[in-house]
């Protein structure tokens, strides 16, 4: 750790994790590997790669959207949720002060203050209803306000990385005949994909970044390892 | 909101939101949206079931595996970041109380609490490195301690409710010969089962149970009907 380091503390590298590159880390971990085994799956019982096209895209349409509409969903359940959860507080705090001032005191005691200031912070925070409501929302019930344009913003961006990761196993099935000749070069470039992706992911979640990689890779590998294995012996 | 329910504030309710539910409701969202929009797009291009029970079952273990292997990673991860994050601070609480001092009296300004306040709270929570780093994990970084043994059992979970729910929009093609009489039974099926689940859904996320019922179908819907236009698109 150098001293530069020591003299920032580590707001900003938390700050990496950001809500798009969230996005784009869930939609090509799987835009990466379901349409790979999937078509490493049917090249396991198929010659011809004609089939693998039509379910690879079938499956790439399924899956974005599946997962596009889904992250839109979430975000709109976490709005709503949100301001459910914040009339209910107002409501409470307006009903039930007794109730609502004895959770705050709660709070500060089990940040390990004491009676005395415990008593000064309910009564300190409790004067202003908003911002008494906002400490019972953030820190009792853990909700941070929700940006009601993520929704739409996360929807599009699981989509489209889901399509761009779900493309790089497709495409040498474009180019070859054969399915298993096809397959070796998906295998190749998609593990490569993996490899390359599961570096940046885990740079982005913070762990080491090679293992990360490795372990996305192997996830991968195994996923279209027991896809063809089924897929050959429901075949046979 | 009745009286009963004003003296229980709503502390049970949120608990609903169970890790294990959570674990169920990703795993069978994808589980009975890909398989079947899937089948239904395959379904759009070739006659016999044969492929699509083959591709299906291929997309499932595929999918299962992608799902349950990133749920455990994502496990794993959590718990490691916790860690890290965890020395860090005992770290700079060691190297540099001044300034981790001002982070924690930034967090007390922050809840809106008077200067004199803010002082003697800093002052009694820095007492205890314990309390002081805790305070840092959780209020600072928003960490909570991950169960260790969470990975697994998410993993688990997930990959399950992915098998359960890709089998029943795949059940129908296992009894017809024609693709397009067993994508018929499987819509029908299959939108049931989405309304259903999205209903239980929506009642542990505590939305309009019947608006998210909608909701969970009008996706699966969309979904298979493009991968059907997709795939009948390429065919023709």
């Amino acid at each position: 750790m150098t001293d530069t380091h020591l003299h920032h503390p580590h707001a900003e590298e938390h700050l990496l994790s950001s809500a798009t590159l969230t996005d784009i880390v869930i939609g090509m971990s799987d835009g990466l590997t379901v349409p790979f085994a999937l078509a490493a799956g049917i090249s396991g019982a198929v010659q011809g790669t004609s089939l693998i096209i039509i379910a690879g895209l079938a499956e790439i349409a399924a899956g974005s959207i599946a997962m596009g509409l889904g992250g839109y969903l979430a975000g709109k359940t976490e709005v709503d949720h949100y301001h459910a959860e914040l009339k209910r507080e107002y409501d409470e705090v307006e009903k039930l002060p007794h109730i609502e001032k004895q959770e705050v005191k709660d709070f500060f005691s089990s940040l390990g203050l004491s009676e005395e200031v415990q008593q000064k912070a309910v009564d300190e925070v409790t004067k202003d209803k908003k911002k008494w409501v906002d400490l019972m929302m953030k820190y009792e019930l853990g909700l941070d306000e929700p940006d009601p344009k993520r929704a739409r913003k996360s929807a599009f961006n699981i989509s489209i990385s889901y399509i761009v990761g779900g493309l790089i196993p497709l495409c040498p099935y474009f180019f070859f005949k054969e399915s298993i000749e096809a397959l070796k070069i998906s295998t190749v470039i998609t593990l490569i994909a993996l490899f390359v992706f599961g570096y940046f992911k885990s740079r982005v979640t913070g762990v080491n970044a090679w293992v990360g990689a490795l372990r996305v890779m192997v996830i991968g590998a195994i996923a279209a390892g027991c896809a063809f294995g089924i897929a050959r012996l429901i075949q046979s």
